[in-house]
Parts: C-alpha cells; sequence; structure tokens
C-alpha cells in the first residue's frame, strides 16, 4: 500500500505542468485525501476517468477534527489500497494542508511517494535570483500595516544575519498593500521579490532590489495569490 | 529574449519526470549556462536534437569567476537570443548553481521563466510529514562528528524555536555518518528524515520520531546524496 502525494496545477489552464507518469499514477487511484472535495473531483475528471467518479472515494482534510481523513487513511491501510494525497493547487504539505496525513503514513511505515509537480514557492526561488543555498518560508505575515512594516524589517535583518532568502505568501486582496510597505520600509540595496501567476499566462516575477522598484514604472499587482521574497548579502554588498 | 530555467532529472532513468513542455522548451534552445558542459550535452542530446551539438553553446557556470557566463549571457541578451540555465541534478539556483546569472537577467529587465522538475529538497519535504508552513534550509552542516553534533542540536532548537522543519544535505560518503550523530544527539520525540534516490528505482523516504528510529532495523544508507529533516515541535507535543 501506498501514498502517493499527487502535484495539482498552480495555474489555470495548466496540466501541462503535471509529468503524466504523475497523471497516470493519479488515474489509477480511487481513494483520495483531498484539501477541498469539489475541486479534486473536478481535478481528477479532468485527467480522464478509468472508472466512473461515484465509486470513487473523496474526503476532505479538516485541520481542527481530522478524524475522517485518518479513520479514512487506516482503513485504506488495513485494505491494501493505494491512496491519494492532494491539495487546491501546488504540492500538498507545502504551504498546503496534507502534512498530518503524511506523518501517519510514515509512523504507520507506509510507503510514501512524493510525484513532481509544481511549487510556486521552488519556482518563485529559482526565478528570483536570491541565496538557493540559505532560505527559509515563513507562511503569511501579520495582515495589518503596522504589524506587516515590523515583520519586513525583522525578515530583512534575518536574512543579512544569516544569509538566508526569506520567503512569505500573501492573499489576493493584500499583495498591493505588501508591495507598497516593503517599498516604504526595506533598504535601497535589499533584494525584493514578487512572484505571481507562475506557470501561467500572465506570469509575472520580478526581483530587484528596493531602489530599483522604486525608479521602474509603478505597478499595481494583481489581486491573485503572490509569492514574496526578501534577501539582503550579510556583507551588505551590492547583489 | 528570456532566460529558461531547466531542470534536469534527480535519479537516473528517470527523464519522465521532467514534464513534457520543459523538455519542448528546452529542445528549442542553442545557448545554454551550465553547471557541467560534459553532462548538461549528454542531457540535452537525450531530449532529441534539433540541431548538431556543435553548433550549440554551452558555458559553465564558474563560480569564482563567472566572466565567461556573463559574458555569454550578456551576449545573448544583445542578439536577443534566449538562454536556458540547468545544473547537473534538480533545478538551477536552488541548492545549486545558477542563481548568479538569474539574479543578472533580472536586473537587466530580462524575462525569467523557471520550468517545473524535480526538487529533492522539495520532495523530501512533502514526504516528511514535517510542517510544510514554515520551513529553512541550511545547505550543508560541518563535516565532522564534534562539530555536526553540534549543528544538529542548533537545528533541533531553532525548529522549537520557530516551528520551522529544519533541512540540510549531505555529500553520499557522509549520509551514514549523519544518521548515526542525529540517533546519537537528538531527543527522542524529535522527528528526523532522510530521503535519497527520490524519483529514483531504490527510493527510500523515512520521517519517524528519534524513538521509532532507535526501535527499528538499523539501516545502512546508501553511499548516495541524501536529504535530511529535523523538526520538533514548539509546544513539545509528540508528532
Amino acid at each position: 500500500m501506498t501514498l502517493y502525494l499527487i502535484p495539482v496545477p498552480i495555474a489555470e489552464n495548466a496540466l501541462h505542468t503535471i509529468p503524466p507518469y504523475a497523471v497516470e499514477i493519479a488515474r489509477g487511484l480511487d481513494c483520495f485525501i483531498v484539501e477541498r472535495a469539489k475541486t479534486a473531483r473536478h481535478f481528477i475528471k479532468s485527467l480522464g476517468l478509468v472508472k466512473p467518479l461515484q465509486e470513487m472515494t473523496f474526503v476532505e482534510i479538516d485541520e481542527k477534527d481530522n478524524s475522517e481523513a485518518e479513520e479514512t487513511f487506516r482503513e485504506a491501510v488495513k485494505a491494501g489500497r493505494d491512496v491519494g494525497l492532494l491539495s487546491e493547487a501546488g504540492c500538498p504539505g507545502v504551504a498546503d494542508p496534507g502534512a498530518g496525513i503524511v506523518s501517519m503514513a510514515q509512523l504507520a511505515g507506509v510507503k510514501v511517494v512524493p510525484l513532481v509537480g509544481p511549487s510556486s514557492l521552488l519556482l518563485a526561488l529559482m526565478a528570483s535570483g536570491m541565496n538557493g543555498q540559505r532560505f527559509a518560508f515563513n507562511g503569511y505575515l501579520s495582515p495589518k500595516r503596522p504589524e506587516l512594516a515590523r515583520d519586513l524589517r525583522r525578515l530583512e535583518s534575518l536574512s543579512q544575519q544569516h544569509d538566508q532568502t526569506q520567503m512569505f505568501i500573501e492573499t489576493p486582496y493584500r499583495s498591493q498593500m505588501v508591495l507598497e510597505v516593503a517599498l516604504e520600509q526595506l533598504q535601497a540595496d535589499t533584494v525584493f521579490g514578487v512572484a505571481q501567476d507562475i506557470t501561467g499566462a500572465e506570469e509575472w516575477i520580478r526581483s530587484i532590489p528596493i531602489r530599483e522598484w522604486k525608479k521602474a514604472t509603478p505597478r499595481q499587482l494583481e489581486k491573485a495569490p503572490a509569492v514574496f521574497l526578501v534577501y539582503r548579502r550579510s556583507s551588505g554588498k551590492l547583489i
């Protein structure tokens, strides 16, 4: 019995970013633990069905009380039935739910097979030109301006102290505020990155020092999820 | 003009982990900046050649003096010629060379397009069941036992303090020592993960508390590159 970690496209019309071997494995499964059943059914259906959707199991992860998903997983282990784990977009368990089920599988000695697919964090880091030998992902920062300003300065200082790229994500409607506060708060030679709609038709990735952001034509960010990156070299040298 | 970040398989016979759209883009290019020319030529050839290899440019990244790669990149920008950036295995710029060229491209306003492919760090994190909402990659730890012991205890403490999965990598011939020192030094309820030959025929990923490692049949790690992960919950709760 195997737990497969199934990637899901992160942009619209981007099924081409899922390698065919991962699609084939997902098509062969009939038991899924998912972030949201409705969209997971839609995704699995889009791969081309091997058996009717009604004969498949889709159980949602519930981060407060995950007993239903856990029970489904335990039953599958007993029955020797392979399980697929998937989130709404990207890779399950990374900036997305799913780690609890993976942890159960690991403890139970179940084989866990992660499949290759798109991760907005990884792709943003690759395209940033920042330090990829040392980096940290911090989830979401504070939602309000004064606390966000403090968080951004803290990440800048951590980056310099540990020579570490600092990453975070933000919800669509706050992306523009994050950019504004970063331009206000960060030092001129700190590199700041924004990545939106990665792998999509409107992919937009810019990663330049704050000084260059200020010289560039101001941009209103799309109301879309964004990955942000902050990097300040230890030496204080310009990148 | 576009700089494409081209993924390379991380295991033997794993070309299936590169999505066909990425293969198609790579096949259309004739100018490459690479970690090692010999293996890069071999990889590009394996994709099926559109034009003779001799008519293509392969320039190596040199982290001490990168002037040749930089000059090649500048010439390509002037000529409006697309460039592919690739490392020996995995994703360029993440735990691998390449970030310097990406940074040049970003500063020059050149479009940077990261292509989806395998990353041992991301896949190991997915399969670990550890915290994927907060994590850090630390590159290599100290090569000698006493310093390695100290580094591991420091990562354990950082993990608990920041509720952050701590990742690092090690060269093939030191993997076994890392496992031994971790079992000696880390606390019983700290989760420790090892991932080897990800996406390969001998894929092996185990991520369980130190206590469980000690109960399990001792394993001699392969002399192969490994990703290691350490996670200790802030609350001290067992995972």
